[in-house]
């Protein structure tokens, strides 16, 4: 059994690949770890057009509600490994082996750390990366965000409902957060922006106390939340000698082709869109499904 | 008054543009013919992930209502000019004249004729552009359909819901339509695709009553919609001097940037995307949005 094409990454561009390949009448298999992805954890989307405020986890669930009308086969597992096979298709292994012509890579990327002392060691027992799943436990308690971007803008928003106070750690004179979330943030009388302050250490004893600064100060908090980034998932691709760029973006030309034959690359792993977000993902993932169909038919990359 | 920026189209590009400009706190103005612009016209979209056989009209409205929670102003009428003035901004005619530092054009393409004798005698009295306008008009009758893509392939269906037969005249050996829409074409049994058949003529007396066929055959009908394709609406940008390719749609960068600072271009008109969906459209016209917010903010183009 050889699929049409094989999907990895169940967020919105692996979902918008499987249904425009499902729509292209491919055979079409999409593996992920978690069906929705990081989409699953924003607490609030509002720059979804058509759907204002809904949450990632029901935004998600509409999209895969779409897909199961095409009963396109969804395998929730780990991809280990991908190999490219002698006659030029690929085999995935998963929790058993797959076989496609072709594959549409849309893994996305996982949160960044800092790697600071102390980081590992209160990681869920105050130091946390998901705002959403894990903020509501710190209920009028005193919680700091660190970061400058969106994330960190969005997740001090979202933890300000919760926590008595929030204090969002920046290390730069700005953020580079959407004006509009940093207008919310100055209007939070529960949000304390703190530009030019990094963290260099967590302390506490069983569970989190505070965070060393690098001005020597410290902040005493019950919880920390690290927002400051993703890092590319591009080791499966490399597998196969799919060209990474030094910032671990995988370059596509605008039909979504990398430099390997049958493989195309869609979402936030690629060097398409600095705009990530589900509108550009999806957009990517169609396109590379109609980049898929039109191989198969031609046999041209 | 002058806006930071004025989008000028009601599609699912300027749409997009339109929210995504207001989440960067930008003063938009969105002036467009028709709000939804042909998105509109479609009969059933199944193609916008979550929205499962949504009509153009339902998922259109739903994009404007979206997009009125945040209070961007919205002017139904033509834009007649757009002028580049000294300081570098744009002065946009309509009901009256607008002012913007940039603007995200986003005016899509118009239905193609095919140009042949009667075409215009018959335009509305049996000739048609649009069949989810007017299709029901044709219940038990016989109806042709005229071109091979995806307009002729979804037209030839809905109309099929109506009509007694019908015929879908397709010059080529072969359809360029979705492979899905194809099955369907051939499952249904009104529907019978004739290749190789090239209309020349339309003949009637007050209304259609038929199709001169290159291959001298007449096809007795008594409606004939064109599918043909679209004709970029390019002429207003011509007009600022912005470069316009060979087949009349606007080359961008990956940011949505023309050859004129400050002018954006997204959806159907640029070289983007040959992949013209909603969800492409409405990714392009998010990208614009950032492009504006950043050059305004750091002035580089």
């Amino acid at each position: 059994m050889k699929y049409d094409v094989i999907i990895i990454g169940g967020g919105a561009a692996g979902l918008g690949a499987a249904l425009y390949s499902a729509r292209y009448n491919l055979k079409t298999l999409i593996i992920a770890k978690e069906f929705g992805g990081t989409g699953n954890i924003a607490h609030k989307v509002d720059n979804w057009i058509g759907e204002p405020g809904i949450s990632g986890m029901d935004l998600m669930n509409k999209f895969i509600k779409h897909l199961d009308e095409y009963k396109v086969p969804k395998i929730e597992e780990e991809v280990t490994k991908i190999s490219k096979m002698s006659d030029g298709s690929f085999s995935v292994k998963a929790d058993k082996t797959y076989h496609g012509k072709t594959i549409i890579y849309a893994l996305g990327m996982k949160h960044r750390e800092l790697g600071i002392p102390g980081e590992k060691e209160f990681a869920g027992k105050g130091v946390h990366y998901c705002y959403t799943c894990d903020g509501p436990i710190y209920a009028k308690k005193t919680i700091a965000v660190i970061g400058g971007g969106d994330a960190a803008g969005l997740g001090s928003l979202f933890l300000s409902e919760y926590g008595k106070q929030v204090y969002t750690l920046v290390r730069k004179t700005f953020m580079r957060a959407e004006p509009i979330t940093q207008d919310q943030m100055k209007a939070n009388k529960k949000i304390k922006i703190m530009f030019e302050n990094e963290a260099i250490e967590f302390y506490g004893e069983k569970t989190l106390q505070g965070i060393k600064l690098k001005n020597g100060r410290k902040l005493e908090v019950d919880a920390a939340f690290i927002e400051i980034g993703h890092i590319p998932l591009n080791n499966l691709a490399k597998g196969v000698k799919v060209k990474i760029n030094s910032h671990g973006f995988i370059p596509v030309d605008n039909t979504q082709k990398t430099n390997i034959k049958g493989f195309c690359a869609a979402g936030d792993i690629t060097t398409r869109h600095t705009l990530k977000q589900f509108i550009t993902s999806a957009a990517e993932g169609s396109v590379a499904a109609e980049t898929i169909w039109s191989y198969l038919k031609n046999n041209k990359w």
